[in-house]
């Protein structure tokens, strides 16, 4: 690895009645509960523009992962052969970053209820970006 | 913003014949150049299985980046209101994390040669993942 090391700020946190990871759904359209994004008060100025209906992806730090993992059977079935982490959505790999797509319920101040999401309560979230048709299929 | 700190450790680095950003295209598909991903050694094992035509989405570290901006103009133009930037792509913000959606036109070894990138030579590599059919419209 590098030498340098570059350090992420939570800017909020997620609250959700998943707490335990192994029985959370692996992705948000498989069954996730809706959830709240509880921001920092000092980041408050960045949710300006954020509406119920806007499509999202929300970026977390997955803080239960395994961060040495490289390879992995996909979606943990032993019966598929190993691949690297990188061509997987693994949560075990060197920079266990979530990627999650959702929509937005509500919007109350800092706090934003979210529809869909896979991440386990207390899970960091590090950014909001919006869905831009480039991100898949329809570029 | 939360005590608790995170910390990323590249994985990669962009070699590209971008090198200015202010004339960088904002989106992969606005005329981006093709660009090397160079991976570290150590994180070989996670890039097995990765093969030309697959679409993947490419995490960075945009270390050129203002992270004290909240509020911008989309796409930097004067003309349009202020807004916050967790609805926006602009490269400031807290955790100036880029997302690139590209396709995988070559793998030798630790190096992956991609179409489209919207990157600055030098830009750390934090994670790759496969594109799934939900990151998008069509889930």
């Amino acid at each position: 690895m590098e030498g340098h090391h570059i350090e992420l700020t939570p800017v909020g946190t997620v609250e959700s009645a998943l707490t335990d990871s192994a029985s959370a759904p692996k992705q948000g359209d498989e069954g996730a509960p809706d959830a709240w994004l509880a921001f920092e008060p000092a980041v408050g100025a960045a949710l300006d523009g954020l509406r119920p209906g806007d499509e999202i992806l929300v970026l977390t730090w997955l803080h239960l992962a395994d961060r040495d993992v490289l390879r992995v059977h996909p979606r943990g079935d032993a019966t598929r052969p190993e691949t690297g982490v990188f061509s997987t959505r693994s949560p075990d790999r060197p920079n266990p970053i979530g990627l999650h797509r959702v929509e937005v319920a509500t919007v109350e101040s800092t706090r934003v209820r979210v529809r869909g999401l896979e991440a386990v309560d207390g899970t960091p979230v590090v950014d909001v970006k919006p869905v831009l048709s480039g991100d898949a299929g329809e570029r």
